[in-house]
């Protein structure tokens, strides 16, 4: 079970523990403002809050430190919870003592709808503080583990959430079974707004959104294209030497190929509407790659000698995404996919799907994306989301699980989370806050080769149909991309940094020779800048960290006489004086090695 | 004057030459067809017909080698035009007379018309020949120059051009003013026909167009991607050198983005219709990238030490082009354009539109472009077509003026040609039947700067316009790519070439050393293909020549026992032996200078 799920259980500890909390916290702040009305309190997902009316007073985050005194103090005590019933008339009697009017409302409401079981109203008491709840709580206040919880925040909520009703006061809590878990969550908290994809890509100049170009419509500043402009350049290399061929497509078609292909109707919604041209046909923005890449499979005769037959291309498509489920670059309406269609023999479908998985565990391993599980997702037999082919369903599936035991892959099954045209394989990536999303696919398409009548020459000269695996290991440059700026925290290897070096000079006697420093590096293309400016020395510096560049070289006299520079890495304390020829060897060849220098330790090497 | 323009000037000797033949071709066909009707005989470009109703009777190709015999008899009797004219009456009579039906309908209607000066009718007679004809001839049949005409095709055609009107059958002649045009003409015509680019596109596996995909949208087969490939990593490099940055935009945008750019409501016949999302905001595809430049320049404040700003994309640019004029890859609806947008202070201008110039320059003479004329497109102040600031047009219209002549660049003005924000120097090439086309265009635009509100900080700290620069020297790929492969016959040089190089054993014992030199190649990322199937030699050679390999390297016995190859280079007669680490450098050479071998006497160097 995920932790999530975990803490919506009610007889979980965590559960209760975080809906004791929003108790002890409510009955510390009664301390303070004894005349507050509560409204609701519960566990929520990483601690609790509750809701306040503090009428003429109010409470801020300065009031947290008395606050939390007082509630290890409650703890402290080790109040028991003790459960108790009432009728409606003696719960709205104790409530009027207490003047808790949202609480008289709440009660009539759940006796009108039956709620309250033979019409008696739960009540929990601890020490001198009682609330009518339906309980899930742990023995007593001493059970909460010492330092596991903290006032988080301050906000405005509405009684029952709705606008119409009382404002209240919101104080948010954070709660988890052990300090090390507290502590955790904050840091990996602190560190996920650092490291928010759509904050760097602000800062970093990698990006922008604007409304008038559109919703969801990310445009690529030169720092951003340039991330997008490498891993395709690797991407083209690793396919080259993988057999597979490149093409390109146009990323509008006619409806008729996507009725072919059944995106129509099945597909609609997750579509751009058409654009109707020439009287009568409608064309669309075409939301997937292959129904191009099977036509062109299907453009020239295709003999057994041919297979397997490697289609790739950066394919942009098009997804009519919720406007509310958008988010930076990460859940977008225009993409770059990294996309390829394999269209292979019956017979080497396990060793295409195998070297399929070798080169996601490759672009993986060398991104230093670890925080990832498989999953195999296959289809449900009682769902009308599959085509109706049991047989075919298990023959697929097989092949797949086989693939992913046989290289010692680990992974989870899940039924009904197949593609309605085969079993396919998921990578679901973590981010720094444990969210998951599906990065990759690898999928295994025996349906397609039928609606798109494909076909090759077997060696008997017989017509057969091929099958086909569709795969895109490198995602779409938006969500990899996404990805990697949380990952690295804007701090990325010289072989994808926007500006590469940084050449710094300490005063104007050496700028000839950083000139001819900073010649030489662009001549051998590598992106370099050189800082002029009239600045302080420090202050350059400062601005370069500040950026993450990768690599400052500084330059002065001694180095300029020893024909030399000084290697200052990013976030690497000791500099390094070296002569200029092998820093320009060890640059270049980091380049083009693709080094994940942001991650290893990388010697300067004389 | 164009010749084609020439050729309808009525008092050219041109038309009068092709006017006359069609005279003396109806003469000669008459002669052996007595009872053929005559339909309308007009001059038309490169020659001349004539329409007949042949009854019952026909004619055939087979019959061209008579007439030719005796049109040229009838050149040889050296009989004059004689003018005459008749009334409609005496007409009538004298067509009825030599039972000429379609040119009595034809006479009636002039006169109805009133055409006829006076109610008289122009008739011409040469020898026994006499014709209802408007003039404009030779002086006598004599005239005609020697050889000068050939008779080139049948085909079917309508009276009056409608197809409910009687069936005529069409002759066609070729004429021109000398054998030697006549030659040429044909040569040219046999060269266009191999070397069209939809049937070499066909053969080399370089695109398909697909009904089903849609009209206009080319889908590149992996040998055309390679060359799509090759071209944009050397723009990638040529632009990096130049200091342009790469950028990334979406190919579709909302429509108030063009509302303010005034492609809408100014360019709408030229788009495709919007969709319409989110309830009520309307998407367009993109017919051009430069409002996304300019939003990412106004994404970030700028500053005079920032300019000049030079973005760049192979853009993906959308336009609905009318069916009729598609023409295979030359004139599509989806497009990628080597797109360019530099944003500069006022006296940067001239600088920028020379280092443009010269890269054209560049990119043309290295590619062969040889057959082009410079355009200087200008305003027309009487036109409503063109942004109304007179002052302006002048100061920018001097500006390219004095471009071009400052780099010694021949040009034609025209007044109307520039695009509505500003004039541009529009590049013309002629494919190999002298057609015309634009393929590139450089502009100098004041207008968008004030419609996207751009701005720079100058050295005063003020807020200023920069002025812009478009430019698109490769052109799109798809017009470019058309255009080289007619240039080039479909033979590429080696860096440009899907296959670089075949490798071709001549037996089975050197298989091993064949191989061996394969995965060589293939690991330093040169696109090799070795030949193992069981053809003969011969046969190999044949069809990698007919593939317009540029290179073949033949492997036998001594070539082993030598660590060699046999070179044979396409259309080469020659084949050199030669070491084969000195083969792989030459090779690889070639194609990281990407040497235009196809067109130079490349040395292969010991």
């Amino acid at each position: 079970m995920k932790a999530a799920q975990k803490a919506q259980d009610k007889n979980s500890n965590i559960y209760k523990l975080r809906h004791s909390l929003a108790h002890i916290m409510a009955q510390a702040v009664l301390e303070i403002r004894p005349n507050a009305k509560l409204g609701f309190g519960p566990p929520v997902d990483n601690g609790f809050y509750y809701d306040f009316d503090f009428g003429e007073e109010s409470i801020s985050s300065s009031d947290f430190k008395d606050i939390e005194k007082r509630m290890k103090k409650i703890v402290k005590q080790k109040q028991t919870f003790e459960a108790s019933q009432k009728s409606l008339e003696e719960a709205i009697k104790f409530l009027e003592e207490t003047n808790q009017n949202y609480k008289i409302e709440f009660a009539k409401e759940l006796v009108e709808n039956g709620k309250a079981e033979n019409g008696q109203l739960d009540f929990y008491t601890n020490g001198p503080f009682t609330d009518m709840c339906e309980g899930f709580h742990l023995e007593d206040t001493g059970k909460v583990p010492k330092a596991s919880f903290k006032l988080d925040k301050i906000a405005g909520s509405y009684w029952r959430g709705d606008e119409k009703r009382p404002t209240l006061t919101r104080i948010y809590g954070l709660a988890f079974e052990s300090v090390e878990e507290l502590k955790d969550y904050v840091k990996r908290r602190e560190l996920a707004k650092q490291r928010d994809h759509r904050k760097l890509g602000a800062e970093l100049d990698l990006f922008v959104l604007d409304e008038e170009v559109g919703v969801g419509l990310p445009l690529w500043l030169p720092n951003g294209t340039i991330i997008r402009d490498e891993l395709e350049k690797w991407a083209h290399e690793i396919e080259f030497k993988a057999g597979y061929q490149r093409v390109s497509t146009p990323c509008i078609t006619r409806s008729n190929l996507y009725f072919r292909s059944g995106h129509l109707p099945y597909y609609t919604e997750g579509m751009f509407p058409p654009m109707t041209i020439d009287d009568h046909d409608e064309y669309y923005l075409r939301p997937m790659n292959c129904p191009h890449h099977h036509k062109l499979y299907a453009a020239r005769p295709r003999s057994y000698r041919d297979l397997p037959i490697r289609l790739s291309e950066y394919g942009d498509v098009f997804r009519y995404e919720k406007h509310g489920s958008l988010a930076g670059i990460l859940r977008v309406r225009a993409m770059s996919m990294n996309d390829a269609h394999i269209y292979c023999e019956r017979d080497q479908v396990k060793e295409e799907f195998t070297e399929v998985m070798k080169m996601y565990r490759f672009y993986y391993d060398h991104l230093r994306l670890g925080n990832f599980r498989v999953r195999l997702s296959l289809h449900d037999k009682d769902s009308e989301k599959f085509v109706d082919s049991e047989e075919q369903w298990q023959e697929s599936e097989n092949i797949v699980r086989e693939v992913l035991k046989e290289n010692n892959i680990d992974f989870d099954e899940e039924v009904g989370e197949a593609a309605f045209y085969g079993p396919k394989v998921d990578i679901q990536l973590s981010n720094v806050m444990g969210r998951e999303e599906t990065v990759s696919t690898c999928q295994l398409d025996f349906l397609m080769p039928d609606r798109f009548d494909l076909v090759y020459t077997d060696s008997n000269g017989e017509s057969k149909r091929p099958f086909i695996l569709h795969r895109a290991p490198l995602s779409t440059h938006e969500r990899m991309i996404a990805f990697l700026i949380e990952l690295y925290g804007g701090a990325f290897p010289t072989w994808l940094s926007p500006v590469q070096t940084l050449i710094i000079p300490v005063n104007d006697t050496v700028h000839e020779y950083a000139k001819q420093i900073e010649q030489r590096l662009f001549d051998n293309m590598v992106r370099v800048e050189l800082d002029l400016g009239g600045e302080t020395f420090n202050k350059k510096i400062r601005r370069g960290i500040t950026r993450k560049i990768p690599n400052i070289w500084i330059i002065g006299n001694s180095e300029m006489d020893e024909q030399a520079i000084t290697w200052r890495r990013y976030c690497v304390k000791d500099q390094v004086k070296i002569g200029l020829d092998k820093a320009c060897d060890n640059l270049i060849n980091w380049r083009d090695k693709r080094v994940m220098d942001n991650f290893e330790d990388v010697k300067i090497s004389e």
